[in-house]
């Protein structure tokens, strides 16, 4: 299915009207049943699907360990998409509250202990150069204004770029591609075109990736939990500057 | 508690640093219990608290019927705050699952009969000035580039503005103060700042607010919802333009 959709809409130029042939981004209820239980639905953009899924479930800590990406199936219709994971040993969820975006968990931020240590330094000059090859290479966001863009990269170039219309559903599926792909995240860079959220902290928190660059700011608590847990986080980068939250240590001038 | 908090930061620009006091949005984890039982947490702005408790859990049918706002007790500590409401009553809502943005719920949409029939119909230069003082009164949004905002307005004012780090939140705000004040939905007009995801219409929806606003884009689930309910879903407006997805009828020029 593709991420973006052709639309006929009215546009008003000062009290003028015309009609014109929009490209509106794709917005599709993604339903993840797990052994025929169905766990949680998510609403995004349906591209790299099984990257989101495994970065999802693997985040949340609903799969664990070693799975094969083969037991995952997809299956769409007319109103939504199914995907299907099937796995021996699966402890059932019912009854269980599984939440996603939005809604970081407390016990989660109270029991981080885990600190990121990680020998990455990066030069301002890689990091504007690795921005912008970024943001060049957003091309759904571009297009449409209405998509979020994640990016792995090493200190010199972009390992993998997600786009989606939700913000936390572009970091999963960059996770997931990692994951997928055996990709360690030490010495990584988490690229991100929105605000960061506590949220988006703990994702990469989890994976223990040592930076994460926003164009956009970081909320408090956010920058909270990366002080406590070893994260550097960069906002509003924009041309050649740039804000450091927490954990400054890693830029080097 | 306050919206923004005071945070000395490392600000980088080419190569040369300094270190500055900058404005921060906080973010907040608020527990919502009902009856002692706690239902969920959202992750939110720590203003307007019993406007987004309402505004929340009235739309997701949480709450029914009439309420007392003194049956809300707030409580904070350094960590958290607690929302506490209390109601004869209420059905525990034990092994069901809540879910809150970034999730609409497919049901919803399949069930959505109800077709909002409201006689607004609005020119183009008064939509202008409204969305004008919208974005000069988001003044928390303008500080900090962080939060997002939300308002209710009629045709002429803007009647109500709440800002919240989440999107959802600003419009359980909004919602949630003209519930609290009895105000009609019929006739009005809710502005966002960000972009218009199929949850924020189905909010919009459910109480029959004819007309959503935003300087950004809508997604193509958003649109579909919007045609098939009766709403009229206005985005990209900047300067003088604007994009009308659905329902066109109520733009005059």
């Amino acid at each position: 299915m593709e991420p973006l959709v052709n639309k006929i809409i009215t546009r008003f130029v000062s009290n003028q009207t015309e009609q014109i042939d929009d490209l509106i981004a794709v917005e599709r209820k993604i339903r993840i049943f797990v052994n025929d239980e169905e766990i949680i639905s998510l609403s995004a953009s349906p591209i790299y699907l099984k990257e989101l899924i495994i970065g999802f479930l693997m985040t949340e800590g609903i799969l664990k360990g070693d799975w094969c990406p083969e037991k995952i199936s997809i299956e769409e219709n007319e109103r939504e998409t199914n995907v299907k994971v099937s796995l021996e040993g699966f402890i059932s969820l019912e009854g269980k509250t599984i939440t996603s975006g939005c809604m970081a968990s407390v016990s989660f931020l109270n029991d981080l202990k885990s600190t990121i240590q990680d020998e990455l330094r990066i030069d301002t000059e890689r990091l504007f150069k690795l921005f912008k090859d970024f943001q060049l290479r957003s091309d759904l966001y571009r297009t449409t204004g209405c998509m979020h863009a994640a990016a792995l990269a090493e200190r010199d170039e972009i390992l993998f770029i997600a786009e989606d219309v939700g913000r936390h559903n572009a970091v999963d599926k960059v996770i997931g591609w990692g994951l997928l792909n055996k990709i360690t995240f030490k010495g990584k860079i988490m690229l991100v075109s929105g605000r960061i959220s506590s949220e988006m902290v703990l994702k990469v928190a989890k994976w223990k990736i040592p930076i994460i660059v926003s164009r956009a700011a970081p909320t408090s608590l956010a920058i909270e939990i990366g002080e406590k847990c070893g994260l550097t986080i960069i906002g509003f980068l924009r041309g050649n500057r740039f804000n450091v939250y927490s954990h400054s240590q890693r830029l080097i001038k």
